[in-house]
Formats: structure tokens, C-alpha cells, sequence
């Protein structure tokens, strides 16, 4: 059962990977980008929030001879997962030398790309989502369209981030394929002019039904089929190396867990390894071994009985999604299938969809039992009532949910087999309904926002004779992601309600009760706030039963409780839009036109600085960076562990060559060190620079560090404007800088009708959130000279900033912008202190040196803009 | 006894290769320069002929805790053959970064690099010498000198070519270090000014005794101490995958023989592996498994008898060399010794001397008894009448060398294990003196170069009592290289000769005879001017003993047999000069500066083309080229092997896009094609490019092509002046190009003393002989266009070429030249060719493409120039 190597298609070319070539944490990102020459698949957040990633996985079963294509974030996804799968990316779509997809043609005609770097995500995105619809039982669409709605094409991209474009025109780009579509109503572009009535299909780039791609090659296909005959897989596990398994069966899972590799490596278990973007249960180390337990097929189970559906752990979201809709409408009772389709909607907002399509249903629940983690899932299942099947060596065990989350956090010798969601609509007699509520309160309303708190309550409700009140009984409030080790049960709360007509009184109890119960741990943010939300949430669920308080809600129409269902998600109103359309007057000023190269940034060959390829010998750094403001560092030093073994060195102020000065930029109020010392001056400056032999090593690796400050004969650190002024602490603002009056205040004021008398004026602050991190190769070339490309605003300041680290001419160095995946005024000076740091690093080394600042030390370090 | 990993060191760092990761084909030289970030070692042969590629390899005895140093030609020698040892390429020697050597500065301050291609491989053959000479146990030197000699200076770097600067300038660098210069005769530098008597050793970059260079890092001493403990080695033998084996015994040789791998695979014996660079014995496919014998302790013996010396067939020529002269100078008898110092003579020029130092003396003698091999050491071998010892599995054998040449070819069942010299010392009695001499006939008096034919005679001389004549007995005299199978024996003329006064006419029959035994092959370059050679020697050996025939010999004094040896190359006059002072009156013009960055190529740090870092997902090419003139190319095939198996595909004629035309440049007389077809009209014409991972699998795949020709309906091509006027071909001169009339010819001529009434003149052709073959990088950037790196004297026709090729404008075309290894016209218009070859694969392949040729393929494809 170890994997001996990784065999897929990348755009139809066979890839084959031995074990031992590629470290089993590599992700498909990684691989893509790094090993082949595809680069039009960006890296953005590394965590699967944006969408920059997003690549088809095509998957085959050869028993039905059935190909299944769905997105996924490449970051997340290793590499080993893939093994028999086809993937496309945006390259694959289309391309300068086959021609452009029509997808990047209305990219670049309906002017959605600004940067490009959220593009090619974005094509892929839509194009899984156009390859889906085609592939249903739709009838056919009218000719030259998708069988695509436009409801779905809203939601297309749901996931995938852009900075600069807006999302209008991409949603039109993505619109304009789907059946249902009044061209007229797309916005500005290059095909036809608004309001001209010359909208029509033919004008734009043709589309065939289905996509026009081969998303599984054939060769593979007949791979996949003559490797049933004969597997290759090597069976003994081996303690030392770095290794995959795949056990095919539970008794294969236990027998390795038999062999002790747990006690001896470092080993991760695997599903779709999601949670590695999921904050706070990220990698923070190199693992040896890697077990996937996605292909033990008691956890992937689908059982429809009767009293309810079993689902395997493995299932992915997306697919659990499926089945529920599925179930729920093979339901005849109304009533019953509410449930179903409740619990769908909600996973429906769980993370991103391409991030659901491998992310399993186990995964999230193992994770919401193991750490305090904000799982939906949890708690939606918690309300439902659902039960869990679980393996401990021999045995299986089934326990509800409930029990299931109060156990120890559970360990390598625990497996989830599968989720029991009770069927309701078998209890839904005449005589009370099954009503079921799910919440969560989130910053954005389709999804890829993690819930501050969330909630699904379930009960029945019958009416009480004689009075014709309605009541509540068997009652299941579940709360979670407010703060908490996991999801509970409001038991008390469900005690005190059952079988009670809803009075004002009866309810303001409750809310008491829940107030007691939902207490968020010591550290949770916004504590206050959540529990609020806890009792908004439960007015709203209670209001429709309430007798004399007027909720938020709908009233209860008890004959049709299957529209209790409050639509959201499925029912937003599309997205509208106001335009200004330009006048003929100075034509051909106002015409739209194209900006230039969009279908070779939608088709992934535009180039950025990390699409560069890596010459020869390059190496990869990560910063070290101060986790405290204005303190004495008096020791850099990493734990043992096996990332730290990755670390070829570590590059600091000593390293600055001695005709050189600590500096990383030059700006307007005098240079800026490049690192903080001996002093660092503030939390998140430079320490110095790990090197290793890729990014992930020297990522990994510099979380491996532990610095020990002292802050003795040290002021406190000044931290608000009011403690700069407090201290006199100012820059010195070049005169040419200073604010010049206009008008006459006091004359204006005193005129005024409304008088100011005091005020005060705070302008808070936001990360810029380029889409591509700060990124940077330097490259030594011969007599000291130095060639840096750089993704920045300012590659002037670059270039004088390296010089003076350096302490070599000017003219010795030169920095070469590329395009720059979005800036918004943070690729301006703090760009050149990434550069400058990099350049310092190929100086020492005498090799390139790549640094691409990963989304969390990019937040830390380059700070944020003010508006 | 498989090797499971190769670690030494490379300037001071640790290397540590995985068997499995690097072909065990792999050249110590193609290591360094693909996986290493040095670069300074250049490839300009690739078969030990011109010295750019030599390094220094110093290994370690634990033993008696001493570190050996020799140069040697990385091109030959393989990664894995290296294992343990310690390697110091010219960054080794200094850089930029930790200043640079002396040797590095003076070759600058003796102007001693125009191009710089040879320059780090100068530096390496004289950092050897100066290092070995400074460890022998010669008397200190004056200040500031190293102990070589001014004798050995001018022979420091003989093997190293030069193409643009000329030796003088070099051995004028080489010489300022050595003990007993006088500076003054050093030619013009930058130190101090010719005839200012300023010259000074304090003026020159200051040299340390011992050359300043660790050149074995104590990391890898105490590594070696310690694996003397545990053998890290696996001991089985894999039949399938690509392994090294190094058997330490007789026995473990022959369980590799059982184990049947000879039959299974492909398999190359080697030692010192530099048959690798002998014409018609190069690779011509890719090997599966190496067996390097060199490590089996019967093959290092060195065992001196009364009778004779034995030496170990793995030796080194150069230690065999030294061994000899040792031997030489601990026989008292002079005439003794003269045997082995004669033979240590001729070993001498014998290849180069970092060839000589890793060729080991059974490789020569085995290809020499394998194939027709024009090997000096077999002829002087049997002209000493050695004997050899042979192991056949369990059974040693003792033959003469006249017996072991004439055996069929040898297979891998037979060892050479050494060669028996016999000591004829022991032999001369005072009533006879042994005579040997040695003879080669070669292009350059200190080697590397084959010869035409060479001989070695020995016999005993005495005096013909009563006559008082001189007569020849024991005679041995042997002949090789003239073209034969393999060295021979004259037996005719020895028996002829023996006890025979030499008369004029005993001498003719001696020369009828050897005309008669001396019959080059069929086939054979010049076979008279061989014979009337071997006649020649024949002649020169017998004139000092003969009787009324004035030789051009030395007359022989019998009582000091020991001076006959005919002084060369221990000899040679010192090279001396003259030069052209410059006078003061246009100073500073005439001043001698120093030419901008020669310590950058000498320190290895200017980058060529070649040097510039692949980038990621780089592919390889070689060219297929045309062996016909004049025909319809019917189909080009490969033959299976295991080299054609790397082949990942082939790009021809049919690969031009369709905007763009088959050109390969733009010459003045028109557009030149870049590949013959349909038809091809020279031999030399490119038929299309090979692609492969790595150069040398493209080259080796290049050797497996297979085309088919057809003339049909073809004229016979026109291959001479003649033929072109005949069949009125003529190129369209433009004609701003006509010759224009100087002077009055018929005027000239009627006024002339001495008329010419008819005359030819033809002018020969020359092959340029750049040192940096022709070379090119096309790397493919977005929007269609390309970026291509060229070692050209013409860039501008590369760009013109290429844009008119692909059909793309000439603005997406960037042609870069960066530093030229030698062009003398060959790297104007046919590089161009190059260029245009690799950027149509990159951009059919939509990868960056590199083409170095080889050298061959360069003199075959390139074509020569005209003075
Ligand atoms: C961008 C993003 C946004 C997200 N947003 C939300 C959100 O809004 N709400 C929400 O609830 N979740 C959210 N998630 C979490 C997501 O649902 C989980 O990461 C995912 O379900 C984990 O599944 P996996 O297969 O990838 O697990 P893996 O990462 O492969 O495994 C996670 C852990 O579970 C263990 N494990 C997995 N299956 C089993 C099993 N059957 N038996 C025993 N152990 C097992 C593994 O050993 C590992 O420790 C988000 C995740 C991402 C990346
Ligand atoms: C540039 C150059 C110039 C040269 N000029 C000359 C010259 O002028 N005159 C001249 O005579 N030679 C010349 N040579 C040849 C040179 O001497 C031989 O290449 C060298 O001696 C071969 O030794 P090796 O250890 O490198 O053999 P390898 O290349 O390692 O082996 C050669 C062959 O011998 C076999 N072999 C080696 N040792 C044994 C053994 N002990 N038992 C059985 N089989 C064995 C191997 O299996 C292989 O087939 C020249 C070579 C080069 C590269
Ligand atoms: S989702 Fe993968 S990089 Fe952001
Ligand atoms: S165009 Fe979308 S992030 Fe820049
Ligand atoms: S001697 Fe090695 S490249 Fe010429
Ligand atoms: S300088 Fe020696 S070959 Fe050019």
C-alpha cells in the first residue's frame, strides 16, 4: 500500500512521479508550478480562500467508463492525491499556439481582467462550472450556449477572489454562456455597443456545448484499466524515508498503524487536506509519512435506508451536498425533506466550492472533535440529530453526535467511519411537523467566510389542544463556532421550551438560559457580539410559534411547513447594474477597447515574477520577522525538527557585506533598515532571511524559529499616534511635503450654519491585498552585478536600496518589473525591502535567490495602507 | 559492491549524490556545470584535447594522512569515479567574492586572455603544477616563487588550448612563479614596464608556497576515516535500473560476470574511462551499468624485481611515468636504466597531462589489443619485451605481449591484471649494451596528438670480435599506430639484422624487408608517407652502429650507452620572443592596460552562453544532420537503444509554422535554409533536431539516426570550384561586392622582369576552431515571443533569421549576446543557424530549448572558412 509513484495527465501529457522524487507534502500547486512548464495557475492565499489555484480534476472510473470533473484548489491538494487523475488547468483551456478558449476571449472582451492574476482561477472556476451543467440532463440550450443558468453563473466563481476588476464584468463574461441570458443585459464590451441592439451570439467567441476540451485523455483511461489487472503497489511499510500510503481496506489501516510508524515518524492522515488551510491546523512542520484514508471503502459508503442515510467519513462536502438535495427530493412528505435539504444549503456556504469538492464530510467533523475549530458541519449535524459510526481497531462502535464530540480529542487508532442523518419525514406524522433551522453569521453571504457563530435548531411542533397553541417538543438546539471546544446542545434552553406555549415570558427565559449557555472561551473575539447573534438567532426560530411578539420571521402556515425554508442563498436577487453609456461626441475617445494581452493573462502565459522559471540552483527564502516591537534580539534559533533540517542557512545584518549599510529602502523620510538590529523597531520587521531548497521548506522551516528578546534599558514601544506625540517622536516631513492651507478656515467656520466646535478624526487602516504576495528573484551574474526581478511599484527605489545594502554601484544592479499581480500602493516601498533582502541572500550565496512571502507573513510584515 | 551514493567535495563543499539520481554516464564536467552553480569549467571538446574543462582531483590516504593532487580533464571523467575525492575548479582557486588567486591576476596582468574560454583551465594546469612542484622536496625557492622550474613552467599547460591569445602571454604568466625566471625576460604586463629594470617579484599579485588553496576539506578526511569502519556499500546485483558497480576484488568481479548482468544490459568496464574521448572508441549509446575495476587491489601492484618491474594494469600513465624514471634512477647501471627512462620518455607524450593522470596503463593496452588503436604504450611495450599477467575467472595466465596482442579481441571474462617490464640492466654485461629507442612521428612534439606510426627497438650491441664492427642482437622491433590491428614485431628484419655487420646493403635489405612487413590497412590516411616513417626510425636506430653510412644520428660511444638517449622533450629550447617596445611619444597610447575582466575568466566567473543557469523545464538538442550531398531525404528513423529512448521528439522542416519559412539565416547572397528539405544539398545540412532531457542524452540519440537517402532524378552534386563553373552555379554577387581593378595588370606585366605566363592559385579552408563550440538558449516568453541567448558575431542576422522562421515580427524577437568563446568568423552567419534551430524547437515545444554542439557535430555542420 505505499505509493511507488504518481501517475496523471497535466493538459494531456503523461506525468509520471517515482516516490521518492517529489516529498509527499508536495501539493499539485506546488508541482504545477515548479516542475512543468504550466505557470498560468497562480498562487495566492496557499490556504484556499481565493481562488487563484483552481485547476479541473477529472476523475475516471473505468467500471462505468464515466468521467467526473470538478474544481479544486491546487494549494491544497497534493500531488500524491492525484495519482490516476486528469487535470487542466487554464493552459489547457487555451492558449497563444492552439488558439484562446472562449472563455479567455470574453475574459479580455468583456474587460474582466485588470492585474490577471485572479484570472486564470477565475477561467477554471467557470469553465468546471459550463463543463458540469452540459454534462446534465438539461434539455439542450439554445445553440451557442451553455446549458448553464444565469442564477448559476452568479455563483460560478463563488470562491475566487479579485482585487482590482469588480466583479461585474466577470460575472457577465461568465453570463453570457448561460441559457437563459438577455445578452442585452451584459455589460460594457468589445462585441457589440450597448444599446445598439446588436447583441447577439453570433458576435461572440463561439462556444461548444460541453467546453471543447478533453479533460481525461485516453491514454490514461487505458492505463487506469489495464492497472486493475495488475497493481503495482509495494505492500511493506518503511520506517525510514518519506513515504505515501493508501490502505485499500480498514485491516490495511490498522496493520500500518500495527507497525509503529506513528511512533516513529512524523505522519499525517489525509483525506482531501483541506484542513491544512484552515487557520490555526496548518502545517507547521514537515511530516515523513503520509497516509491517505480516502480509498477504504467503508468510508465511502452511501446507504439510503429507510429510518435515515448513512454517508462515509470520505464523501466530499460537494458530493454530500449532492446527495442530501437528492434524498430530499426523492422525499415525498414535504415535511420530511426539509431537513435534507436545510442541512444542504447550509454546507452549500462551507468554504468555496472548489475547496467542497475534495474537502471531505469526516475531515471537517474529525477536525471540529480534535481542536475548537468553527465547523458548520458539526453543528448543523449536532442539530439534526445525526450519529456517528466509528472503528477503534476491531471494533465499530456507532454513538450520537453528541457523545461523538465529547469524547477525548480522538486519536490515529479512532477512524470516522461514517455520519447517520436520521430521515425526519418518517416521524412527521399528522399530528406535529419537523421544523429545522440552520444559521450562521459570517462576513459574506455565499460562503468562504468561516462562521463567528452558527446554529441549527430542530423540533416538532404540534398544536397544543385545546388552547390551539402551537408547542415545541423533542427538541435539538445546537450552537457552535462561537468560541468553543465544540459544538453543544442548548439542553436547558430545549428543557425549558418543550412543550410551553410561547409566551414573552416563556421566550425571555430561554433567552436568559442561552446566555448562560453560550459562554465563548477566554481570547474569542467579539464575545459580546456573538452571543447576541446566539439569541438572534433563537428569536428567529422561536418568533413564528410565538404567541403576541412579532419576529423577524415569516408567520408558520402549519399545512405547508415545507416552505418554512426562509430562502437565502437560492434565491438572491442577481446582481444589477447602473452603466454610463459614452457618447459618440469624441470618438473614438470612449470606445471600449480591449486591454491589451487579457487572453494571455486568462490563458495563464502572461508571466509573472514567480512564473519566471527558477534558473539552475536557485534557492528559496522565507523572512524571519519580529513577533515583538522595539526590544534587543538576542538570539535567532530554530527547533530541532525536520523542517529545520531543510535549512541550508540563515542570512542576517551580519551578512551585510562590510562596504554595505542595513538598509531595505529608501523612502521619502530616509532609508529604512532592511533588518531590525540590533533593535528591532516594531512587530513584524525583518530578523533575517532562511533559506532552504524550496519555498515550502524555508516556509515550514521558519516557523521553526524561536528568538529571545530583551527589552532591558528599552522605552516601551510607541504604538498610537497619540504616544508619538506624547513622545515627540515625528518624522521629519520634507518641506516640499508639508500640507499647504487652502481656503480661510476660520472665515468658512464662522459662516457656517453648523459649527464645528470639536472633533476628532481617526482614518483606520487596511492591508492592501494584492492578489499575488510580495515576490522577488535575484540572480548574481558575473563582476558583482546583480539582476533582481521584482513585482513592485517603485523598481527604482528597488535598485538604490540594493546598491547601499550591497555597497556596489548602482549601475551594478539591475531590477527588471514584470507584471505585477495588483499592488494598490503596497508593492511601492515595502516591495524593495523583500528585493533588497533577496539580493543580500544571491550576494552571500552567489546563487538566485526567490522569495515569495506567503499570505500570512505578507499580512505581518508589509504592513497596511491608510486610506 | 553497487555504489549507493557519490559524495565528495567541490571547492570545499559537500556534494552527496544519490545512485540513483544522476546516470552513472554522467561526466564529473557535465555535474559541475548542470547541477552546480560552477560554471568556470568550460567544455570545448568533450575528449580530453584542449584542456578548458581540467580541474584539480586530490585525493586522501588515510592512512598515511596524505592528500594527492593531480589535473585532470573532467570531461572524461565520470561523477562516480570520483567518489570520496576532493575537486577544485578555478572558483576554487579565488573569485570576486573571496579576491582572487595570483595565478588569476597575473594571467590578466600578462594579458594572457583574450576570449577567456581556455583560461580556467590554464589556471587549473598550472595551480597543479605549481602545488606539485612546491610539495617535492626541492629547496626552498626565493621569496615570493613557487619551486617550479622555468623548464617545467613552459610545459605546465601542455595539453591546454589556446585560440586567440597565443602561449606567450600564458607561459609568461606561468613563468613569473617559477624559482629560477628572471623576470626580465617576462614579456609585456601590467606590473611594471618593459626595460625599466622595475621588474620585481614584490610587484607581482603575491604567491604562497604551496599555491594557498586548501585543496582537501577535513570534512571529507574524517568522512573517509570513518567509512573505513562501516561499508556503506550495497552488495547485490540489480539486473534491472542503471547502477555503478565497484567490485574490490578479483572474486567480487567475477560475481558480477555470473550473476549474468553482461548478458542482460548493457554494461561499459572502466577505469579511467578516457577511451571515452578516443576517436572511433567514444560512447555511441547510453550505458546501463558501469564496473569500475580501478578499486580491485591486483590491478594497483607495483612490484620491483631484480629481474624487472610489475606494474598493476589500473595504474595511471602518469604514475607508471614516474614509476619508470624512479626505477630509471635507482639502477646504477646507466645503460640499465636507459630502458625505463626512454619508455618513461615516450609515456609522456602520450595524450595530455591531465588525461595521462587518470588513463590508466591496462586501458591503453586493452584497446590496443581490442582494437585497431594507434597506442604508442603497446608499441614500446613490445619493443621492451614485456609480458603481461591475465586473469580469465579463476585462472592467472603469464604471456608475452606479443602473444596478448595477437589473442583475439578480449572479452569481459579476462582481466589484465599488470604489465612485467623486464629490467635489462641485469642483462648488460660488459660484453653488450642495450640499445633502445623509441619513435613517434605526430603532429606536435609534446603530445596530444596520436601518431602516424611509432616504434620502439631494443637490442644488445657488441663488439664483432675480431672485425671490431658493432653487431645487433636480442633485437625487439616493434612498430604500431601505422595503421594495423595491432603493434608487431619486424621478425624479418630482426633476424635479418642479428650478428650482421651493418653495411650499406645489409641495411637496404633491412629496409626492403620492413617495407615489406610494414602494409597499413586498407583504408589508411597517407599510407606512404607511414612506411617511408617507419623506414626513417629503422634507419635512425641502425645508423650509429652501422659501417660507412653517415646517419643523422649521433655516432655512438659505446662506453656511455646512457647518453644515447636522443635528447627532445626534456630538452627543448626554451621559447623566447621578441617584442616591439612602445615608445612614449603618444602616451598614454601604447600604454599596456590591463584588458576589462580577465580575472573574471580566469576566476570562471564571466558567464558564456552555456554558463547562464537552465531554466526550469529546459530541454536539449542536437543536430541531425545530413552525411550526403545532393539527395531526397526519404525517411529519418532511429534505431532502438537505449539512448534513442530519450529521445522525447523530433523537430524538422515540417515543424516551421505556418506564417514562417524554412531559413536558418540570412546571408548576403540570400536566404540560407535551415534544414535540407526536401532535398538536402551538402553533407553538413541540418535534417532536424533531436530533443532530449539532457545534452549528452541528445547527442547520444543524435548517433542512433538512420536516414534514407534517394538521388533519383538527382545530378550528381557539385563539389569542386571546377564543377561550379562547369555547370555555371554561381552565387549572385551583389554588386556592391565586385572586385574593382587596382593598378594596370597588363601594364604591371609588360614592365615585370619575370612574367607570368600561367598560374593556378586555390586556397585551402580551415576549420575556425572557436574553443566554445556554437551555442545557443531560446526560451520562449509570453505573447508568442522569444528571447535567445547566442555566442554569435551577429546577433542582429540571428534576429532577422529567427522572426522570419517562426513568421513572428522581428520585435518579438531578442537576440542576447553575452560573452563569445572564439568566433574568427565562424560565429557570424553560421550561428545564426544554431539560433534558429533552437528558438523553432522552443517554440514548437513552448519550452526553453539548448544547443552546445559537440564538437564533432560543429566541425561537420558548421563548415570551415577561407583566408
Ligand atoms: C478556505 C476554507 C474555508 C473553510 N470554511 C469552512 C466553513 O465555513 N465551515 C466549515 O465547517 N468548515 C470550513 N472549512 C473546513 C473544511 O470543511 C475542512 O477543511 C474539510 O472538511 C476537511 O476535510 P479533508 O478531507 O480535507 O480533511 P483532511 O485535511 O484530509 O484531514 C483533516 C483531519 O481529519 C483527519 N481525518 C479525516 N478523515 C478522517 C476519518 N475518516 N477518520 C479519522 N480521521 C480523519 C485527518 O487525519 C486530519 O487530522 C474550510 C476550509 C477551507 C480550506
Ligand atoms: C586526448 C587523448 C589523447 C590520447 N593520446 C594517446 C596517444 O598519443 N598515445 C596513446 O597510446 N594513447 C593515447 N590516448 C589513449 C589513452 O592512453 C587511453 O585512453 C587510456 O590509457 C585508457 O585508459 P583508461 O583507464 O581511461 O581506460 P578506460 O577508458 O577506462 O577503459 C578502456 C577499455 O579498457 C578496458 N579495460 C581497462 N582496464 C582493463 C583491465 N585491467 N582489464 C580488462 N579490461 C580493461 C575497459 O573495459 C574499456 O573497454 C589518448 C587518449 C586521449 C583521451
Ligand atoms: S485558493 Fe489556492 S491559492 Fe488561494
Ligand atoms: S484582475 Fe483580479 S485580482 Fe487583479
Ligand atoms: S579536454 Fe575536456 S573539454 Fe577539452
Ligand atoms: S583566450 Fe584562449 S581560447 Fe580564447
Amino acid at each position: 500500500m505505499r505509493l511507488e509513484r504518481v501517475v496523471f495527465a497535466l493538459n494531456g501529457r503523461r506525468y509520471e512521479v517515482a516516490a521518492g522524487d517529489v516529498h509527499p507534502g508536495t501539493t499539485l500547486l506546488e508541482f504545477i508550478r515548479t516542475r512543468t512548464p504550466f505557470t498560468g495557475t497562480k498562487l495566492g492565499c496557499g490556504e484556499g480562500g481565493c481562488g487563484a489555484c483552481v485547476v479541473l480534476i477529472a476523475t475516471y472510473d473505468p467500471t462505468k467508463d464515466a468521467v467526473t470533473e470538478f474544481s479544486a484548489s491546487s494549494c491544497l491538494t497534493l500531488l500524491y492525491n492525484i495519482n490516476l487523475c486528469s487535470v487542466i488547468t487554464t493552459e489547457g483551456l487555451g492558449n497563444t499556439q492552439d488558439g484562446f478558449h472562449s472563455i479567455q476571449k470574453r475574459m479580455s472582451g468583456f474587460h474582466a481582467s485588470q492585474c490577471g492574476f485572479c484570472t486564470p482561477g477565475m477561467c477554471m472556476s467557470i469553465f468546471t462550472s459550463l463543463a458540469n451543467a452540459d454534462k446534465s440532463k438539461r434539455p439542450e440550450p439554445r445553440k451557442g450556449f451553455s446549458k448553464l443558468t444565469v442564477s448559476e453563473a452568479e455563483r460560478a466563481f463563488s470562491g475566487n477572489m479579485c482585487r482590482c476588476t469588480g466583479y461585474r464584468p466577470i460575472v457577465d463574461a461568465c453570463k453570457s454562456f448561460a441559457s437563459d441570458v438577455d445578452l442585452e443585459d451584459l455589460g460594457l464590451n468589445i462585441f457589440w455597443k450597448k444599446g445598439d441592439k446588436g447583441s447577439d451570439v453570433s458576435k461572440l467567441p463561439a462556444y461548444t456545448l460541453g467546453g471543447g476540451v478533453c479533460t481525461f485523455p485516453d491514454f490514461l483511461k487505458s492505463e487506469i484499466k489495464s492497472s486493475l489487472l495488475h497493481l503495482t503497489d509495494v505492500s511493506d511499510v518503511t520506517v525510514s524515508g518519506v513515504d505515501w500510503y493508501h490502505p485499500k481496506s480498514i485491516g490495511q489501516y490498522y496493520d500500518l498503524l500495527n507497525s509503529g510508524i506513528f511512533s516513529d515518524c512524523t505522519v499525517k492522515v489525509v483525506v482531501g487536506n483541506t484542513s491544512a488551510g484552515v487557520k490555526g491546523y496548518k502545517d507547521r512542520d514537515l511530516y515523513n509519512k503520509y497516509i491517505d484514508i480516502g480509498g477504504i471503502p467503508e468510508l465511502s459508503v452511501i446507504w439510503e435506508k429507510d429510518s435515515g442515510i448513512e454517508i462515509g467519513a470520505a464523501t466530499p462536502i460537494s458530493k454530500t451536498i449532492d446527495i442530501l438535495e437528492q434524498e430530499a427530493g426523492s422525499i415525498l412528505c414535504p415535511n420530511g425533506s426539509v431537513v435534507f435539504r436545510k442541512l444542504a444549503e447550509h454546507m452549500s456556504k462551507v468554504a468555496t466550492p472548489f475547496v467542497r469538492n475534495t474537502a471531505s464530510l469526516g475531515g471537517n467533523i474529525i477536525l471540529a472533535q480534535k481542536y475548537p475549530f468553527p465547523s458548520d458541519i458539526a453543528t448543523i449535524l449536532l442539530g439534526a440529530a445525526s450519529t456517528v459510526r466509528l472503528q477503534v481497531y476491531s471494533e465499530t462502535l456507532e454513538v450520537t453526535f453528541e457523545e461523538f464530540l465529547e469524547k477525548p480529542p480522538l486519536d490515529p487508532s479512532t477512524l470516522l467511519l461514517s455520519v447517520f442523518i436520521p430521515n425526519w419525514a418518517s416521524d412527521s406524522q399528522k399530528e406535529s411537523n419537523v421544523i429545522l433551522e440552520t444559521y450562521r453569521a459570517a462576513p459574506r453571504p455565499l460562503g468562504n467566510a468561516v462562521s463567528y457563530i452558527n446554529s441549527a435548531m430542530l423540533g416538532h411542533v404540534s398544536l397544543n389542544e385545546p388552547s390551539g397553541d402551537l408547542v415545541l417538543s423533542n427538541l435539538h438546539m445546537a450552537f457552535g463556532a462561537y468560541g468553543t471546544e465544540h459544538a453543544i446542545r442548548a439542553t436547558k434552553v430545549e428543557q425549558h421550551l418543550t412543550g410551553k406555549v410561547l409566551t414573552p415570558s416563556v421566550v425571555l427565559e430561554a433567552v436568559q438560559l442561552l446566555r448562560e449557555t453560550i459562554v465563548p472561551m477566554e481570547g474569542t473575539s467579539h464575545p459580546e457580539y456573538r452571543v447576541s447573534v446566539a439569541v438572534g438567532f433563537l428569536f428567529s426560530y422561536l418568533s413564528p410559534f410565538a404567541k403576541g411578539i412579532k419576529g423577524p420571521g415569516k408567520t408558520l402556515n402549519i399545512s405547508s411547513a415545507g416552505s418554512l425554508d426562509t430562502d437565502d442563498i437560492c434565491n438572491l436577487p442577481l446582481s444589477s447594474r447602473r452603466e454610463t453609456i459614452s457618447i459618440d461626441e469624441y470618438k473614438p475617445v470612449g470606445e471600449p477597447i480591449k486591454k491589451y494581452a487579457v487572453e494571455l493573462q486568462a490563458s495563464g502565459e502572461a508571466v509573472y515574477v514567480d512564473d519566471i522559471p527558477a534558473p539552475k540552483n536557485c534557492l528559496y527564502g522565507e523572512f524571519i520577522y519580529s513577533t515583538q516591537s522595539l526590544a534587543h534580539v538576542k538570539n535567532i534559533k530554530f527547533k530541532a525538527s525536520l523542517a529545520s533540517e531543510k535549512i541550508l542557512t540563515f542570512v542576517s545584518a551580519n551578512d551585510i557585506p562590510s562596504g554595505g549599510q542595513n538598509i531595505g529602502s529608501s523612502l521619502m523620510f530616509g532609508d529604512e533598515p532592511l533588518f531590525g538590529a540590533p533593535v528591532v523597531e516594531y512587530a513584524g520587521q525583518a530578523l533575517g532571511v532562511v533559506i532552504a531548497e524550496t519555498q515550502r521548506y524555508a516556509n515550514l522551516a521558519g516557523k521553526q524559529v524561536v528568538v529571545e528578546y530583551d527589552t532591558k534599558d528599552l522605552k516601551p514601544p510607541i504604538l498610537t499616534v497619540e504616544q508619538a506625540v506624547q513622545n515627540n517622536s515625528y518624522f521629519e516631513v520634507p518641506p516640499k511635503m508639508y500640507p499647504k492651507q487652502v481656503g480661510d478656515f476660520c472665515k468658512g467656520m464662522a459662516e457656517a450654519d453648523h459649527k464645528i466646535l470639536s472633533t476628532e478624526v481617526k482614518l483606520a487602516s487596511q492591508y492592501y491585498f494584492y492578489m499575488e504576495t510580495q515576490t522577488t528573484l535575484a540572480i548574481p551574474d558575473e563582476d558583482n552585478t546583480m539582476v533582481v526581478y521584482i513585482s513592485s511599484q517603485y523598481p527604482e527605489v528597488a535598485q538604490s536600496s540594493i546598491a547601499k545594502c550591497l555597497g556596489i554601484p548602482f549601475s551594478s544592479v539591475r531590477v527588471i518589473t514584470r507584471r505585477v499581480g495588483g499592488g494598490f500602493g503596497g508593492k511601492a516601498f515595502r516591495s524593495c525591502n523583500v528585493a533588497t533582502a533577496a539580493a543580500l541572500c544571491a550576494f552571500k550565496l552567489r546563487r538566485p535567490v526567490r522569495m515569495y512571502l506567503n499570505r500570512s507573513t505578507d499580512m505581518i510584515m508589509i504592513g497596511v495602507g491608510t486610506p
